[in-house]
């Protein structure tokens, strides 16, 4: 079935004029999951590269998978404050204000290739910023995954433009 | 291997006298995370459910490789605020205040025998309210899963007082 169908809508969420595309009915259904985690794999077993990089929170759900499935390191991308031991952060703009993702330091080493993996890519800000934090720490992004693109909101180009390779199964375009 | 010997320890974090049982170095070693998903799957290849219920955020990493693992679906417990359709919501107490976790109204039916899935066990605050919003919608919570389980605090012993059944990869006890 069309990955599209088993992700839901949701008008005027999280603010008026958004259309939110809600991967929990994904998740959901076992035939939809897997299908998405499958393709996922499919690409990635043609690929080059050391480890996974999830961003937080939903990017943890599909990176821990891939990583399961590759055999692989997975790298935990997280918001301030919550990971115990020494960290480098990257910080990035949000709409009103700043963000910032940390990691720890000895979980990514100079050469590794990284593939960073979220759910969703609207503006690349927190992309471009987990791939700038892999880079502080020596890495190399290789490919940015991710299971949905908003095309229309600019992220893919932002991200293209900056020099870097992205992936996403499914792309939903206007409204 | 040991699983415990995957976790690192972080004294001090996030306060002075706390030890902090960190699993991202479980998770950087492919044999770790592979150990402990595979141990909980050999686990839960015996009991009789429907679904995982996940609690964001590490417990995401644990409940996707699991949901998949059984082909079953994965359903996000999630930080207020987060899930855009209908939700229903447990709020819970904390040393200084409250807190909630909030699930899509229609990811749980009345019935739903339900796996409830963490990375770790400390208070137990958030493993309760997660049983009793699993409960408000009408599933049955036959088991609480997690990596780790720190005994001295407490959690495990509330759960099993209030009759519900947990299960734990290792123990970290005193300091």
């Amino acid at each position: 079935m069309d990955l599209k169908r088993y992700i839901r809508t949701v008008p005027n969420w999280p603010k008026p004029g958004v259309m939110f595309r809600d991967i929990t009915t994904l998740l959901t259904s076992p035939e939809g999951f897997a299908q998405a985690t499958d393709e996922l794999a499919a690409h990635y077993r043609s690929l080059d590269f050391d480890k996974f990089a999830a961003i937080e929170s939903r990017g943890f759900v599909f990176g821990a998978v891939l990583a399961r499935a590759f055999n692989k390191p997975l790298v935990l991308l997280r918001k301030p404050g919550k990971l115990p031991a020494a960290t480098e952060r990257m910080e990035y703009s949000l709409e009103y204000g700043t963000d910032a993702i940390e990691v720890h330091k000895d979980a990514v080493s100079a050469g590794d290739r990284v593939v960073v993996i979220d759910d969703l890519l609207a503006t690349g800000g927190t992309a471009l910023a987990a791939i700038q934090l892999m880079e502080k720490l020596g890495g190399k992004v290789v490919e940015v995954g991710f299971v949905i693109d908003l095309p229309d909101v600019g992220g893919a180009k932002k991200l293209k433009a900056a020099g870097y390779t992205i992936f996403r199964l499914v792309q939903f375009e206007g409204d």
